[in-house]
Order: structure tokens, then sequence, then C-alpha cells
């Protein structure tokens, strides 16, 4: 039965390898299991994160930055997501509204409710039914994130990552707000731990949750 | 003292001649003139053009589309056309809001009150004092876009110019809605005559309309 589950969380937080082990664990159970990402996840949407990613792109305005992120959701949501679900799978996505709440919205302080209204026009009404977050200090994700990018030679996907802590910690508290708004769909893990004890609590959590086929 | 003059028209109807015509004309008088164009008209606004006018990118949903015009906007006013009008300058703009009202409302049949809002997201409230829309049959102007076509070798801004006729007469016919709608800012000419003749019109016109300095 079709289930979307997104997983959100700050920079270094551990989200693309939870994402993908869990995505190993539900296809060898024999799941239809589509993994993508955001921003990104089909070609035109891949064309639009490399605008937003660029550590060159500096003059980026965040209402612009802001309507690239709708931009790339919407064409996101009509050419992998919609259709994955429509075809009864389990859709896993790594970062998706939440991420534009918390990082444009408590990061960058843009308005929440217009926030609101560009993710409502991007789904289409399309909204997750598990959200897994991976909560860890600013601290500790940035370590880990710059770790990331020292060991990536020409890494240019770091505009984020150079921004303050202060920053992160405001997207952290974000994310905190809206797992407390929402406590059905969110699961709220502790990822300072090791990714075996990160990846079997969210296993066990999500199996106890997704729909039977 | 500032100005903010868009042109408006369906392919081929001449404006980006017209366009430079009328900043040399108002460059030549003394003004500061600052021409620019959209979807683009500064490097990041560019990067999201290069995404909606490539031919290749047949996938893109008319959401998607609608979603990158007011990004691509949204930067190219607050990084251009905000900074020319505060400093007293004429602003020439080749496209703006009312192209994305009579392409993708009336063309890609699009929710107009969708597009109304954001639209005025994108702008930040900027509008035109005067627009300039050049008329013409949409077999006209496509002819003349099939020619110059055509005489670019290899160019791949394209994706319009493949519509159908019937696409272009709607955009037509929206424009010549808009203009009804405000016709203290509109200006509609006849675009099917000479250069030459459109270019003493429009002088005639707008000289008449600026604001002395």
């Amino acid at each position: 039965m079709a289930c979307f589950i997104t997983f959100e969380g700050i920079e270094g937080c551990g989200k693309t390898t939870q994402v993908r082990l869990l995505a190993d664990l539900l296809a060898s159970m024999g799941h239809a299991v589509t993994v993508t990402r955001e921003p990104g996840g089909c070609a035109i949407a891949d064309q639009v994160r490399a605008i937003l990613l660029d550590a060159e792109n500096r003059a980026l305005v965040p209402l612009a930055e802001l309507l690239l992120y709708a931009a790339a959701r919407a064409q996101h949501v009509e050419e992998v997501i919609r259709p994955a679900l429509a075809a009864g799978g389990i859709v896993i996505c790594d970062r998706f509204t939440d991420a534009t709440v918390a990082y444009q919205g408590y990061g960058r302080l843009l308005d929440l409710d217009l926030i609101d209204r560009l993710n409502r026009i991007a789904t289409g009404g399309i909204a997750p039914d598990l959200t897994v977050l991976l909560d860890c200090p600013e601290e500790t994700g940035l370590a880990r994130a710059m770790e990331r990018i020292n060991s990536t030679a020409g890494a240019r996907e770091e505009r984020f990552e150079q921004e303050s802590l202060r920053f992160h910690r405001a997207v952290r508290q974000g994310y905190l707000c809206l797992a407390e708004a929402e406590p059905h769909r969110f699961m709220v893990l502790d990822a300072t731990r090791g990714i075996g004890e990160t990846a079997a609590e969210i296993a066990g959590k999500i199996l106890a949750r997704i729909p039977k086929g």
C-alpha cells in the first residue's frame, strides 16, 4: 500500500545513509520502493538544484531561493512522487516541505505563512505520511558535514555548510517545532548514536507504522 | 525621474528591436537607461532562463514553469530593477508580469488567480508605469520568429516557437484583455508595420508620458 516517508534533519545528521538502509530493508521485504531527494529527484529539478547549491550563487536572494525550491518541488511531485504513490509504492524522500520551513523560515526568517502557501501550491496536496527527524546538535552535524566536504575534492555543494552555527541552530529548532506540532507524523530520533543503532530504531518504528500490502 | 517601461507581445512582434531603439533614443537625451529582459536579466535569473527555454526540457510541468518564472523574476527585481528605479533611472524590460499572465494563464490555462498571487509575491509590489504592447496576428509573429530560428544555427531557445498557432492566438488574446483592463498603463500598437514607423510612434507616445527629470 502506498506510503510517503520523508527524512529530515540538519547537515551531517546522517539522513542519506539512513534513507539508503531503510530503502534496502523495505525492498528486501518485497515492497516497491522509490528513493528520491530534494531539491532534485528528476532531471529538471536537478537543474534547479544545481542553481540552489552552487556556492558561486552568493547573490541569490531569499525570495528567489524559496521560489526555486517550490519550482523544483512541483516538478518532482508531478514527475516522480505522485506517480509512484499512485502505483501503490513506498516513496522515501531525503528532505521535503519541512526542510523549506526549517531552512527558509526558521533559518533565513522568511515569512512562514508565505512558505506554507508555496508548499501547498507546489505539492498540490501531497504530504508525507511519516517523517523521520534525525535530530543532533548543530556542532555534531556540522563537524560531520565538514569532514565530508574535506574528503570530496572540488565539491561545490557547500553553500549551506558555509552558513554559521547560529543558522543551523535555528534550523534545528525549526524542525523540532514542526515535530511538536505534528507528533503523529513525526518520529524524532537521536542522531548522535552510531549508524547501526539508529538504523535499527528507524526500522522498528517504520515497520510498525507502514500499511500492510 | 524613475520610470519602469515594459514591452510585451507574442513571438516575432519585434519587441527586442523596439526596446533597443527606444533605449538608444532615451540615452541620447541624457536619461540613465537600464535595458533588461525576462526571463533572465541577471546571472542567476539567466540560469533559470536556460532551464525554461531549453527545448530538451519537454517534461517541464506547467506549475513548475510558473514557479521558475516567479523565481527568476524575484531575483531580477531585487538585483536589477528595484536598484535602478531607486537610483532614479528609466528601466526598459523586454517582457514582465503580463507575459506570465498571457503565456501561462491564457496560453497554458493555468489559474489566473494563482498567477496573479505569484506575480505579486515575486515583484514585491514593483509594477510597470507604462507597457508597450506590440500587437500582431499570430501568423505574422510566428512567421518572423521561424525566420529568426532558421537563421540561427544550433539555436535551442525554441520551445515556445514549437507551440501551435492556437496557443499563440490565446496568448495574443490574453495580452489584449490585459490592455483593455488597464488602458492607462498599456499602449497597444500595430506591429505589422515597418520597424521605423513603429519606432516613431513608440518614441512619440513614450516621450509624452515620461516624467520630466
